[in-house]
């Protein structure tokens, strides 16, 4: 391990400022000489991200995520960036670092995270979730395990862009830190100055939910002063296009419980005479959307933050695949009224995630259930508050005839009330979304359209649920700019890497250092 | 257990048939001369019941069973009732009596079981369910632990009504085949003549389901030729007084499953777009019944056999506790539109038993559900088809838009319809119900009402579901006749007989069978 970070080290060139005939360089100029960099060392680079996978990385196991902490110090300051750990007790840190560029009037901070999600190693097809191999292509496409070329004079391009490499976090999210690295000693190798100064922060325990992410940002709040945020978390869009996306959506989590007698009755002695919860349970969710998926709940749409002309305008570029989704998916109707999926995802949601009352199937009683209960989630867009839309919905519910309590009802409240629920709020956070039309939003879309190609998909917002509102609420522009490849089994068995994906997520974050200029 | 079957049969003595001045004779005398003996008997009695209890009887524990029914030969052939066994394999048999009176024209056979519901002794206060302990009340009134008196000359009404014997099958069903023997036994000392021909039906396996009786009963009908069946099986009123009932309700079993995607979703990235079954299933339920429960599927009343006079004025007459009840269950406003509780159960119902559709509560997780689930039940009146019924639920479902299948939808089907539910039919029976105007219908309720008070509890129908109408198949009518205490823990742990029911069920059953004539 010693070995590869010293010879980086060694690498690490006088920057070159003012030696490009015009400035900033063309984004396409840069990848190209990424390129160059990337296919003169690619034994050079996949052994480093190799050293990096073998470091058992999940956020509970203190030890050996404090070791990958020293470990990406190492690499960092192997290329001159001056780091910090911000610690985290009996957790991994978050390694912060910093490298200020002469010329650069932006500062842009780099996230990602090097923990990973827990192993089962039985599930592994290779059974060592921490010793990376090489396949010649996916395993669901036949691929084979296949030995690293030697190092040596002949390896020019001697990976192709099909292989796989497996280990954990080998896609979520180790491998986009050494594209940064990468893409770093690249420029410096062929004597082009940084654009703008870079900062990282390289977070310990995202997979186990980011518990104290924000706090610990807080408390360094001064050393991340910076124009821009990206995020590197996340694969491309699933066409295998790059992508860059602007936002996502927030998420609440309420649970329901509707209550029928203190005790399940016999149906017999009791049924069309004791109220079922069950069916006044499923009468509330009822009435909750119509058969197009609308909410009818008075208000729901109205705190949503529009979608502006350049949102509008990249939705409608977007590659859609609905027609292969419903079939893969044995969907004959989506919901929203003809609307694609791209579109949809950018509003906000009501889903019923569960159900449960009593029993069914083999396990089924005749009994009318004391309660029926359902789990519900709202995705949230841009411009919603959370606690806001939570009391919309608890009010909904009121105003369908329910006493809604915060707490187990008690016999008193059950036998005053016609229909007693409870709904309790499970917490969540609102949806962040940078605007598409700022200078720095068209800036990000124009380098890495110059770098990765005109058909990168930009997306306004994805349709799930980062908390990047820590980010917003320390007063940081994010944009996210993944590289890693879609079918990568991300948190699953046998994560993988494409190296084509790979190479081009180097050029990408290349073009971005020199190149990015609002 | 000898010793008293031996002492019973020494009791038997010739019948008296025309020792009475007027005949039949008055159900009153009848109970009074049945009291006379129980009290000077009670020790016999109890000590005849303990013996029986004594035996585990669970319907699955084959030699169990069947030394439960070899112990009931001995005890009705000791009353000089000519027994058979009629053989089921590896189970108890069905025990069949005959005892034919000179002076009767009439045959009423008496149905009872002698299996009883599983036990988890732990669960028991004594930890012996086939132990019978005597209490000095309920466990739940502070009932404490008494010694049975002893037996000798002093023991003339030794024995309190209100306490308790505690034992697996004390109250269902051991103790009215006691008490009918006991009855038998009282009429004979007292040289009273049946005024009927009695035959017993004595099932070993109705805890278990029934499985085999009706099949049993038809390869032995050439032995049922008979008037009437009492069934014996249930407690009395919960107002603790006696009961007459005369039908109860058919029940079917119905399983649905509304699919959504082939697999669950990121609610995230799917939700808005993907239909999600737990809702479409809420809005099918929801369409099925209105806020009163009233059953909007067209037709689902149709069939119904209107009540005759006698039933009406039998529920009016019935006791009311629906504010009581109403009280204990935490039910603020029942169904039915202020119907009362007794007039409900005299229609037939649809109940949706449980719901399950992913997770709810900790375990819920941010997706789409693959599928819903509803277990729903429906209980049939007299007139109405269990399979009609079903028919007509399972096309209604189509009727809300469903591509109702009865396998597992397949991909092709999921793909060509929007909304697709597998409609299960968990089968099920019809109800039975003896008409109240029948002569033998009216002299029942008299003799009961005779011996046992004119606070008799006359009940059209019950609201639950044993399958009498394998009886009805064989031509019988039947008439329910409970004897047991409400509060008798059946099918539960401490399981328990109130001996003042006891002692009235001898007088009712004595009653019947020296007095009962149409």
């Amino acid at each position: 391990m010693k070995k590869i970070v010293g010879a980086i080290a060694a690498l690490v060139l006088p920057c070159l400022a003012q030696g490009q005939k015009t400035w900033p360089p063309k984004p396409a100029q840069l990848a190209q000489a990424v390129r160059e960099y990337r296919l003169e060392n690619e034994d050079r680079i996949v052994r480093e991200l190799s050293e990096f996978l073998a470091l058992p990385n999940v956020a509970t196991d203190a030890p050996n995520i404090q070791k990958n902490a020293a470990h990406l110090m190492e690499m960092l300051e192997a290329r001159g960036i001056e780091t910090h750990l911000l610690p985290i007790t009996g957790r991994g840190p978050v390694v912060f670092g910093k490298l200020i560029s002469a010329e650069a009037k932006r500062t842009v901070i780099f996230y990602a995270h090097y923990d990973g999600q827990p192993v089962d190693p039985a599930a592994w097809t290779d059974g060592a979730p921490f010793e990376p191999v090489l396949r010649s292509a996916a395993i669901e496409a036949g691929g084979k395990r296949i030995p690293f070329p030697t190092n040596g004079a002949n390896t020019r391009g001697a990976y192709n862009d099909d292989w796989r490499i497996y280990a954990r976090s080998s896609s979520d999210d180790k491998s986009p830190i050494v594209a940064l690295l990468a893409a770093l000693d690249a420029l410096r190798a062929k004597g082009i100055p940084l654009a703008v100064n870079l900062k990282v922060i390289l977070e310990g325990e995202e997979e186990a939910g980011s518990p104290n992410l924000q706090k610990t940002l807080e408390l360094h709040k001064n050393l991340l002063g910076a124009d821009l945020l990206i995020t590197a978390d996340g694969p491309v869009h699933q066409s295998g296009r790059p992508l860059v996306f602007f936002g996502n959506r927030g998420d609440i989590g309420i649970e329901v419980t509707v209550y029928g007698p203190v005790r399940a009755l016999h149906s017999g002695h009791y049924g069309n005479w004791a109220p079922n919860p069950a069916m006044e349970l499923s009468r509330l969710l009822a009435s909750m959307k119509d058969e197009d998926g609308r909410v009818l709940i008075p208000g729901y749409y109205d705190d949503v933050t529009a979608l502006g002309e350049a949102e509008k305008k990249a939705l409608a570029e977007m590659p859609e695949n609905d027609a292969d989704l419903k079939r893969e998916l044995g969907i004959a109707k989506p919901e929203g009224r003809g609307k694609k999926l791209v579109e949809l995802i950018m509003e906000p949601s009501l889903n019923v995630r569960g159900l449960r009352s009593a029993y069914v199937g083999s396990q089924a009683q005749n009994v009318v259930p004391e309660k029926a209960e359902a789990s519900l989630e709202a995705r949230l867009v841009k411009g919603e508050d959370p606690k806001k839309k939570f009391e919309q919905i608890a009010s909904f519910i009121e105003k369908q005839g329910f006493f809604v309590v915060d707490h187990e009802a008690t016999l008193e409240e059950r036998r005053a009330h016609a229909r007693v629920a409870k709904v309790i709020y499970e917490g969540g956070y609102r949806a962040s979304r940078t605007p598409m039309d700022l200078p720095v939003s068209k800036a990000v879309v124009e380098v890495v359209r110059g770098a990765a190609g005109r058909d990168t998909v930009i997306m306004p917002s994805t349709g799930g649920s980062v908390p990047m509102y820590i980010f917003e609420d320390l007063g940081l522009q994010w944009i996210g700019v993944p590289i890693v490849n879609y079918d990568n089994h991300q948190h699953s068995s046998d994560e993988n890497l494409r190296l084509g994906h790979f190479w081009r997520g180097m050029e990408i974050y290349g073009a971005i250092l020199a190149a990015l200029n609002w």
